[in-house]
């Protein structure tokens, strides 16, 4: 007997983005937010005292429940903090799928999802999306406990409709999960779904729109009949006592995070149109990072390919990400940073797209 | 087809102990350590600036895997940071266990094991120990995958000799866990067993010996080859930036650490007596929390059980932890608390049994 279950001793575990320990470097890769939290997070940073390590955490965090109610117009018992969206993710595979309850998505999307479901060693089902990244239509028919769809989509960038979501959640028999981690950065969300149907979930991070990716703090927010299910599954103490006091003051200043957002929002649309003008294709973004397609007309004779721009843009210290998979290898995702980190990506993109 | 599976329907899930809202109580029902963490802790979360959780965290906490190898002598890839020790429990079960590869546990033991065996579905196989708490010697012949064995033991506070460990993971054929959230409160540890076998994996907890429950830290030693294993199957970032520093910093102060637990079992020795001088029946313990039976002999004729005196001391807002499961429903769980916290309990106890 191994010490390991077969399909754990089998697979490679997931690889996160790469962080540099350096310092003076343009980090572009994990789509972190430019700039720093509210003012309003530090400040309950400070207050906290020995008191709130020593003694455990509210096993549910019903401050955050109460405070993220409110912003989204349910109730606190629709809502379950996750240390981190990916936690929300590993709760809702173990909840709803195993050897005979598979899981379905479209692909191209966050490669997190299959290493999740190799764990839980479960039918995975992979629906290739179109060119346009469309919902793909056989999704609806997979026969799947659990579908997730990426919207906005990682690493696309790209926004289905809630009406097409609306559509899909009416006919799937299993549970929706709406991995909405990026969906500060679009114009709409799903939360009206929520609502209108039994069997969808969103996942929430607050590691991008609200700077927290340190913090490791994302929720659910869903029907009771999911919430309940899901609370039995996830850990006792999944969220400790400094998470659950700054993650509420995140969400509790809007007024900061709709202007972080805005200026995000600014920023993207400046480096979409600037690399656009370097010649590559880059589609309108619902996110806070653009996904560039690289070979379309170059200056250069032979243009280089997007994984010899990524090891050349890394050499100089700025990271973006790039995939090494069918369908992604000729793009680089690259997060939107402040200004000034942008402008020394686009000067170096210009210099290595010349030589 | 229902929306979860069906081992997860039929499951009740984790009770925690019962987290009073009030602030004049007496709390002994969940283990805390009654002392604050290290000032060295709080000065590190006062230095904690907005960078810091704005960026993602080191997956793996390499600066506190560093500490953690220093202090026990192995290497900082012998370490798995996580989130709580109960997150190694679930990580181990879901690399270990599934419907054709069982766990063993001796029983009592902590409650949590049969809530995570469920979640994966796999065999149970809980085996009895006798009446002082023995290491049962057919766990040697389960064949359980995974087995996991509580040392020092809770609810029960006792300890097996670290020689009968060994003799343990020398004829097992799959992987021993040794959950010693508690070791910081007795006289030895197994650390030696993980350089001498490559099947026992320790899990470790900052929640009792560093004060730190609200914290949520634990972490693994072992040998690479179960590191590697379970470092595929923790959630990519499952420890934040704020704790890794703040664990970091705890383990580093040695020295508040071992006052610290000196204090808790000099309190722990005192309330030991003195629940003996009420008539409780009570252990010696090796960790920070007595187990004292009821009803041996009392000043009552018909003495209250272990469930009413729970209740009764509840009622005056001191809370002590009640297992209504046979083999525990006899007796009570009690933390050791400050000196004044244990002589409020003594004092309550001595009225209660006196009625």
């Amino acid at each position: 007997m191994g010490y390991f279950r077969d399909n754990v001793e089998r697979m490679a575990g997931y690889t996160p983005g790469f962080q540099p320990t350096a310092t003076d470097v343009v980090k572009l890769n994990t789509n972190e937010n430019p700039y720093p939290p509210s003012p309003e997070v530090m400040k309950v940073l400070a207050a906290m005292g020995p008191e709130q390590l020593r003694r455990y955490p509210d096993p549910v965090g019903n401050a955050f429940r109460q405070a993220a109610a409110e912003l989204h117009g349910v109730e606190p018992g629709n809502i379950m903090c996750c240390n981190g969206g990916d936690d929300l993710l590993s709760i809702a595979i173990r909840a709803c799928c195993d050897t005979s309850r598979p899981l379905a998505y479209p692909v191209p999307t966050y490669s997190l999802y299959p290493v999740l479901a190799n764990l839980e060693d479960c039918e995975l089902i992979e629906v290739p999306f179109d060119g346009q990244y469309n919902l793909p239509a056989k999704l609806a028919s997979t026969g799947a406990a659990l579908t997730i769809v990426c919207n906005p989509n990682a690493p696309t960038a790209t926004f289905i409709a809630i009406e097409e979501l609306a559509s899909l959640a009416n006919v799937l028999p299993g549970v929706l999960l709406i991995d909405e981690a990026y969906v500060d950065f679009a114009e709409r969300d799903a939360v009206e779904l929520v609502k209108r149907f039994d069997n969808v979930v969103l996942l929430r991070s607050l590691s991008k729109g609200y700077s927290l990716a340190g913090l490791r703090f994302g929720y659910a927010i869903a029907g009771t009949n999911l919430i309940d299910g899901l609370l039995k599954v996830k850990d006792s103490y999944n969220v400790d006592a400094l998470s659950i006091a700054l993650a509420t003051a995140a969400i509790k200043d809007q007024t900061y995070f709709r202007a972080n957002v805005q200026k995000v929002k600014a920023d993207r649309q400046t480096l979409t149109e600037r690399l656009r003008a370097l010649g590559l294709v880059v589609g309108d973004s619902a996110t806070n990072f653009v996904l560039a397609r690289v070979g379309a007309r170059h200056v250069s004779p032979v243009p280089p390919s997007a994984g010899q721009i990524h090891g050349q843009l890394a050499r100089r210290n700025i990271f973006v990400r790039y995939f090494n998979v069918p369908g992604l290898d000729d793009k680089l995702r690259i997060s939107v940073g402040t200004p000034e980190q942008n402008e020394r990506l686009l000067a170096a993109l210009q210099e290595i797209l010349s030589m």
